[in-house]
């Protein structure tokens, strides 16, 4: 298969007079975007099939040797709500300490916190980065993580401050930004007023999150490009579930207009326990089968996370729902 | 669930003053775009479950009780070769003359459109349109209807003659126009330069066809692009299959660039029996589901579009593909 080739949108008219064979191949590092994988954490926590913990680090370390850079390795919640997440502590002290990759933790309070925080002690080296989330719809964030809207700001710009204190790295998701499985429609001058809050307190990057997958790409587009307007410099993560099968067509809306990181997660794993019908993450072998062709780079190779893909696959039990695991990339002849 | 509710690209401007809440209500009929379902067609030929006569014609008249105003009924060929298709005529012939509808007949030589015209005979209904398909690579063209693209052109031309001389209405769609099984790449100029002979027949529009679910939206766009430009006034049909996963976006591509009308399959039935791993057609109901919240009109209701979804589901006994027959719609309070 083909890796990185494909169109480039800043490239066009540079192309356009080329040969047909070369058209597609953009040039290495014009176009760029970093994938954040999410599947050891919010593809996992779905997932009735348990991993152990050693299985979680072999995901991780596989996603690593694929060429990702930055993931989701745990959730700091409490075990009876996510009893996937139990071993967030064990997972995170098995890590190999690769300095070239940044390990997340996803932390809902103070306490969560202060949980991924004690992952560091000693000199070891733990988490690099803890991950916030806010909630855009009142009643989503209560039964989601006990907070309404404003409680999740206040949490966050809390925790965001504790971390800068102890030196960790620090960023907030949106929640619900495109609709709300309990409210329905979610205003977006809510989300835009919510990253400005939370831009005050400095975080390395905001996230909008879809969370039920209920988002179309003129929406996404559109949401970015206010969230540009509204807070220049800061950088801008999309994170999107294919429930209704806009995915892959909002991750590419996200990238368009200017999002520079994305969420996925490896076989399309994933979901939330407390959003009613929602399904599984964009894969990330279907995300980098259409970064590569659109000749935006990624870092990381196809088939190897298509291998990852067919492991996790044999520890399910069933099929991945992404589809490039299943389909394979651009034909050879 | 919220029908006919969404952004649209034109309104933009208009409704950034609005409240929230009815800011993703576009004003109907300023942005629409054709549906022709395929299910019937491009679904069912590759099923291994076998539709009889009468849950065919079902199928088609439920497709039209919830909007759809043209529709594939049956492909006219060789029933050793598509067995599911054996039954064309009687389809043809258990259709209600509804005066609202057009039904397409696909014809891949002129045998197969002496069937169809056939259907006419006597005063009866019969088709109203012959589909006619040509190949953008040879390989692929020899192995779905042992033609090689220059033979399938020359087909086709030869077939809208005839159609002219009966007064039957004509279109073609250009298969593998973004990739082939067998041979790769297909140059984007070899695709230009089909539809600009085949223009020279006068066909009622040109479609492209990813049939093995590769393109990425800029490709798609940039077809779309260079066709509106090659053939100013020419009504461009796009037709995407979701192999991998980026059919939404494709479709959402080839409208924002300004093809006018999509094929989608009701439940995301469909494939090629010739085409390895080509898995089905976009759903109809993830399309409407894209097109009611971008505020596109369609005129198909998603409502009646997942009943019926979840009657085939009976019939072949499993879950159908399509995402928003299992999701439903955009929630509501």
């Amino acid at each position: 298969m083909i890796i990185g080739s494909g169109f480039g949108q800043k490239e066009k008219a540079l192309a356009i007079n080329l040969p047909d064979q070369t058209r597609y191949r953009a040039p290495e590092s014009m176009n760029a975007v970093e994938i954040v994988e999410v599947g050891a954490r919010d593809g996992l926590q779905n997932e009735a099939v348990a991993f152990s913990t050693a299985q979680k680090v072999e995901l991780i370390n596989s996603a690593v040797a694929a060429g990702i850079k930055r993931l989701e390795v745990a959730s700091f919640v409490h075990p009876k709500f996510v009893p996937q997440m139990a071993d967030a502590e064990a997972v995170v002290a098995d890590l190999p300490d690769n300095s070239a990759v940044q390990y997340i933790g996803l932390v809902l309070n103070k306490r969560g916190y202060m949980r991924a925080e004690a992952t560091r002690e000693g000199n070891k080296r733990g988490v690099d980065e803890v991950g916030c989330v806010t909630t855009a719809s009142n009643t989503f964030g209560q039964k989601n993580q006990g907070q309404d809207r404003a409680e999740t700001i206040a949490e966050t710009k809390a925790i965001i401050k504790m971390a800068k204190r102890d030196g960790l790295s620090a960023q907030v998701t949106i929640s619900t930004a495109f609709g709300c499985p309990f409210e329905g429609e979610v205003a977006e001058q809510t989300v835009i007023d919510m990253a400005k809050e939370l831009a005050d307190a400095d975080p390395r990057e905001i996230a909008i999150a879809d969370t039920i997958g209920v988002a179309v790409p003129n929406q996404v587009a559109d949401m970015v490009a206010k969230l540009k307007e509204t807070l220049p410099g800061m950088p801008i993560r999309a994170h999107f579930h294919n429930t209704r099968n806009t995915g892959i067509a909002n991750a590419w809306a996200a990238y368009s207009a200017g999002a520079t990181v994305l969420d996925a997660s490896v076989a399309g794993l994933g979901g939330c326990p407390f959003a009613p019908r929602a399904t599984g993450n964009i894969g990330t072998e279907d995300l980098i089968y259409l970064l590569d062709r659109s000749g935006v780079t990624s870092g990381v190779e196809l088939d190897k996370m298509i291998s990852l893909a067919k492991w996790i696959e044999n520890i399910l039990g069933r099929p991945a729902p992404s589809m490039v695991s299943q389909a394979g990339g651009f034909p050879t002849p």
